[in-house]
């Protein structure tokens, strides 16, 4: 049900002039420019909402590194089936130049605004959402912490938990093992069938680097949409974790009461299966 | 870690000759050529190991597809990110000859051969693989069923249980509320990263049916290769569940003992996180 009810590729002509208002809709919030960060590929764009809430210093460094325009002509160089999409800087110099980030793995239990996903988990105490993100926690641990599901975007690293500077992965299918050993910072709120696309390597051959003379998908743009002109902004609005419109939409996947389930499923949700719907409700012209 | 060991585009030119005995390795079995149906795309092939044991009347009603050519030219007409690309016959009168099939969406409980995935499931009473399928079962139900996880190939229906006839789908990622009440008949071994890059509808817009004048992805041949010259027929393996190859290879997924975890992940599978891997061991010249 990932991106169900996502809107994708609405463009300026599909969103009547007065939708914008509409992000104050209860239960819905507009996404700030300054967290929105398009990554634009020849397989189209992908849209990432970053989080500073859980990780300031990543999302911190992803606009930078979009200003600096480093990021054009580089290439998602790493790409494993149902794993991840690796991509960003390639050159070891300037991977050097911009310096390692203390990691941002996790952070203190009891982040307001938690709402439980419902059931249980296999891999955490407690699961649920904070800012339409989902996230794992534990008491006992004292910690909570973004999840690898599928859209995740998240900074990759050597075996130093504080070694990873520049290049990130996007998660195509759920990596619940890598929670906590790595940033996740943001999440892919329209685009994954861009990423789907992508050119794959073979996992046995340089640990699934794409090899020469073929490169994987290029990198045509990295722009966080506060760094545009404000009448090209495009606005984006997802589902807050704690309104009735997002209790609405776990109620209709855990629930399924069409006639087409001659048997009921499980009245359970696996918190990778589905995402915070988002849209976009405005464009520029 | 999906198709992580999968060797893929293997060609002629890289496999050594002698490599076929190997198919008789402890822990590995050939798959029989009649239930490996080859799907020809302009992305790439994709192979599919069919089911007969949890199947028969499935995995024969695709032999006899593949056999009429009718395929041939139809589409992935039905494509959503995340969910499932659904392709096959689109006319009504020549879905109306070939009929609908009885379901199986399930069987009897307690076929030979189930090993035990090793822990707790969301959805099932007990999930684990039986001939390197996943497979729930519920011993109060006295059922068991192939499980929904990416890469599974169904039957399509409509609202009665028994109303699929022609119409298949691969899922993209794990959908396991459909479980039992679909027929899973067959997985894919290889070549999911072709069906990842096909075209994808709009959900909103008649529910991800691609809309003319656009096409979804053109089926370009379906092939058991059962009924290719025998000196044509690629030889695929998998592992079988029962053996120590899978036990060490779940093992590897499960207990994460290199440097690079320095937090320890809980030593969980989800049943749809992996797959029992395959790979081509001969092919033609």
């Amino acid at each position: 049900m990932i991106g169900a009810a996502t809107i994708g590729g609405a463009s300026a002509q599909d969103v009547a002039p007065e939708a914008a208002p509409e992000t104050a809709e209860p239960g819905w919030r507009t996404i700030a420019p300054e967290n929105l960060m398009m990554i634009e590929t020849g397989k189209g764009p992908i849209v990432v909402e970053l989080n500073p809430d859980f990780a300031p210093r990543h999302a911190e460094r992803m606009r930078e590194l979009a200003a600096s325009g480093e990021y054009e002509g580089e290439h998602f160089y790493r790409v494993i089936e149902g794993f991840v999409a690796q991509g960003g800087l390639f050159d070891d110099m300037q991977i050097l130049r911009w310096g390692p980030l203390k990691n941002e793995n996790d952070r203190p239990y009891g982040g307001e605004g938690f709402v439980p996903l419902g059931n249980d988990d296999l891999f955490a105490a407690e699961v649920g959402h904070i800012g339409g993100f989902p996230v794992g926690r534990d008491e006992a641990l004292g910690q909570e912490w973004l999840l690898h599901c599928p859209g995740a975007v998240a900074l990759a690293r050597n075996n130093d938990p504080d070694s990873g500077g520049t290049e990130i992965y996007i998660v195509l299918d759920a990596q619940r093992y890598l929670d906590r050993n790595l940033t996740v910072f943001g999440r892919v709120i329209d685009g994954m069938e861009h990423v789907q696309a992508f050119k794959r390597g073979d996992r046995a051959i340089s640990n699934g680097v794409i090899q020469a003379p073929e490169q994987g998908e290029e990198i045509l743009g990295l722009t966080i949409v506060a760094d545009m002109p404000e009448d090209q902004r495009p606005v984006w609005r997802t589902m807050t974790s704690e309104g009735e419109p997002f209790a609405e939409h776990k109620r209709g996947l855990r629930v399924r009461d069409s006639a087409f389930f001659y048997r009921k499923p499980p009245e359970v949700l696996d918190i990778c299966s589905f995402n915070t719907p988002a849209e976009r409700v405005a464009a520029a012209d």
